[in-house]
């Protein structure tokens, strides 16, 4: 880490240049840590989305990028007012190929304009210089013209070792941006290496400490731009890697859809609602096919029921998840 | 792993459609298992391709990944008689954004229309569907026009778990493509948590284990679709991990300027020179820069360069690697 010159550039613009002082600035403004997932599935996207696409172009692919995009910024254009992140997942995009990459590139940068903190999730990882390209094309930052993909932030693996953390960590600070280091996954199968216990603790523990070090070296305000992925599905584990990471911003997944409850991820936050983002991807983007969202608005009203479907989350989070 | 019924899709056409069988008969055609890694690197591209591109393009993204494109097709005009496989590192192209993503896809059409298996290094993981959505990008397989790029193989990463390989698999099953999950890496600080002792064995042991399970479900003569990356530069790993997953074709990094030798990779093959590819990307691409080549070629005669590094890789691999 000796190249890692946290300090000297992070604090020379305190609070708007780091992104743990960024992140937090929007989460105290919108009141929430909730964060929207985009992730746009073909077979679900609202017919007026489909239809308009459908009359620009007559390629497939082009039309389901051209859907991607309109279904992704008339959602950020609902979340927007309400909640501090968004997170796409790079994965829907890249199905589409080239031109769902400059889809997802056109989503991220409107989400930025529109004042969200954007975290690109595309859970790379590389080693030396190639974890360099990877960190240079989605680590904007502070500034969105420093790269192809504006995010300010995005998630990593950290299988191939510490070592290959450090590139994205050189990049982050230098541009005043953010990676999330999956540490405990919230998909059932998480455990298969990640529980594994090694020298009297679990690999995610010593996954969480390689991470804890990197963002106490980064800190800022009391956080890293070095945060951690903690699935809300393991709530005991939450409470475990919290107290392990006190520097480390926690993005967590699992809520909603995939059973984690706000209880449960009452945990992730240090204090007043900082320290986490909760994410919700399917809950609010396709709300409005399931539960009572879908008898109240319907396909021709899916704007109204993500609109709902968030407000709701974010109640809930106020209720059962912040600390006070 | 129910629903991969690998069975019933590959052996209606034994030989060219599964992975391995593909795979081998170009080893055999070709009589090496020498992969090369197509890494374009702005800084280093030879003058020749970069005046092409600044004649082509005012932007200088586009500049860039034109000239990312031509390299690759060229080097790919030059190995393509010599080697069975290319390897295009997917960061690299990433870094150009939406403009780098579309040279990757050119690449890899180009090269398979050479007749070259090629393996897109992209080394992605993530779960359930999202991990299904990698693999319908990237696993073209034995039909090109199945997926936006047009790659028989890719590089998946293990750490969150054994359920998010699986469809990676089941894709890979379906369409005549394989996966290189990553087991040992060559980096310097693999060591991290690949060699944590867990439950008495290391955790690249468990994760081998895995992948010999996936490997001997999807087997063809021997080999399954999924193969395992090991790090020449672990050279007694290697001989451990050949023998830990005898179903499983080895993707060897390392060779050359990372440090790994023939004989360290000698252990890789199974038997005839198959069960493994040994990469060597920057000792190849950028012959030119530096050594003996350097010296006798130069800038100029790039291609030259390039095709005396091969042709010394594939007699290196042929006097000290490959068992008869």
């Amino acid at each position: 880490m000796d190249s890692v010159t946290a300090n000297s550039v992070a604090t020379t613009t305190t609070g708007t240049f780091h992104f743990a002082s960024r992140l937090h600035a929007a989460v105290r403004a919108k009141g929430t840590a909730a964060l929207v997932g985009l992730d746009p599935r073909l077979d679900w996207l609202p017919p007026d989305v489909l239809t308009h696409a459908r009359d620009l172009h007559d390629d497939p692919i082009a039309r389901a990028a051209a859907a991607f995009e309109e279904f992704c910024v008339r959602l950020i254009d609902v979340v927007a007012p309400l909640v501090p992140a968004v997170k796409p997942q790079a994965a829907f995009f890249e199905e589409l190929g080239a031109d769902g990459c400059l889809a997802l590139a056109r989503v991220i940068r409107y989400a930025r304009q529109a004042g969200l903190i954007v975290i690109c999730d595309a859970k790379r990882g590389d080693i030396g210089t190639t974890a360099e390209a990877y960190a240079k094309a989605y680590l904007a930052g502070a500034d969105p013209l420093a790269a192809p993909w504006q995010a300010d932030a995005l998630t990593v693996n950290p299988y191939l070792g510490k070592d290959t953390l450090e590139p994205f960590v050189k990049v982050a600070v230098e541009r005043g941006a953010g990676i999330y280091v999956l540490v405990k996954t919230s998909n059932p199968g998480s455990a298969s290496f990640q529980d594994r216990v090694a020298d009297g603790q679990t690999i995610y523990r010593h996954v969480a400490q390689v991470v804890e070090d990197l963002a106490a070296q980064t800190a800022e305000n009391g956080y890293g731009c070095v945060g951690a992925v903690v699935g809300a599905t393991y709530p005991q584990e939450l409470v475990e890697l919290r107290a392990a990471m006190p520097h480390a911003p926690l993005l967590v997944p699992g809520y909603g859809s995939q059973g984690g409850a706000a209880a449960d991820v009452a945990a992730a936050f240090a204090s007043e609602g900082l320290g986490a983002l909760i994410n919700n991807s399917r809950g609010i983007n396709f709300a409005y096919r399931t539960g009572t969202f879908a008898e109240q608005f319907g396909p021709r009203q899916w704007e109204a029921a993500s609109e709902a479907a968030t407000k709701q989350m974010i109640a809930d989070l106020a209720m059962h998840a912040v600390k006070r």
